[in-house]
């Protein structure tokens, strides 16, 4: 059984083609609008962006967790993990496990006093796997976004 | 009227007191951990974990924005909006407004493609504050945590 590693810069195609599986199964294709170019750029220069971990199985990468560091206004800084993404093909093999474990103890190591993630509610099988890890799904908190067109619309209405 | 302006270090005690009067307002008082001390280490070191907006009435702030950078794997680095705090004494009197306008001014200046955050699901008031902005309000994305005793039966379970 192999376990998680940290990715290296060379795996970000194969890093961004299981971004863009999980953006199809949330029908959200069009959204991705990086590409590997930028994840290499973001995630290995000085001050990296975000840390990836990825898990291979037959020499392929079959699943990531993408994490980094946010600030909470209550516990200081905290972990978040950004992707947990398992390809369709390695679904239900304990690949998600693998990786969260990874990114569970990466939390204690770093020191941080909670890990957050987002996940969508009617993904009834991600909360429940969640929900067996321990992890509290608030329901009651709404994510909110302003989208790049509606930062445009904003600035334009107050100037 | 007042603009809101970069928070210096010596603003974090007055900046913590508001951050406690939203934490009992969400029925949550006990859950700030950190002291204005932690919030001056973290937001003005080498490598500042947030940037705070400040915003004063009558020579006392009044309301306070704090942000920080995320990574989104579909749009690059984008800016979160971790509190937007008005005191309860000066609600509805646009401060809100003042200090989301610098929120997304800033966030066109260092060109993210977007601005997000979370908000209570009944909070209604907040809710269509948001919407009035151009926001989306993502009923079907939930929070999840995994708080510090989470993280340590987690790590008890897999060792």
């Amino acid at each position: 059984m192999n376990h998680p590693r940290l990715a290296l810069k060379q795996d970000m195609p194969r890093v961004l083609e299981l971004i863009q599986e999980l953006a199809t199964f949330e029908k959200e294709t069009d959204a991705v609008e990086i590409n590997s170019s930028d994840l290499q750029q973001d995630g290995f220069g000085s001050h990296p962006k975000f840390t990836c971990f990825v898990l291979e199985e037959d020499d392929t990468i079959e699943g990531i967790a993408l994490v980094y560091p946010r600030y909470s206004t209550w516990k200081g800084e905290i972990l978040h993990l950004e992707d947990l993404i398992v390809s369709e093909k390695y679904r239900g093999k304990g690949l998600g496990t693998r990786l969260l474990d990874a990114v569970v103890k990466y939390a204690k190591q770093i020191g941080v006093k909670r890990v957050s993630w987002e996940v969508l509610d009617w993904n009834e099988s991600a909360i429940k796997f969640y929900q067996s890890k321990g992890a509290n799904v608030m329901r009651d908190w709404d994510v909110v976004q302003l989208d790049q067109h509606g930062i445009e619309n904003y600035i334009n209405n107050i100037n």
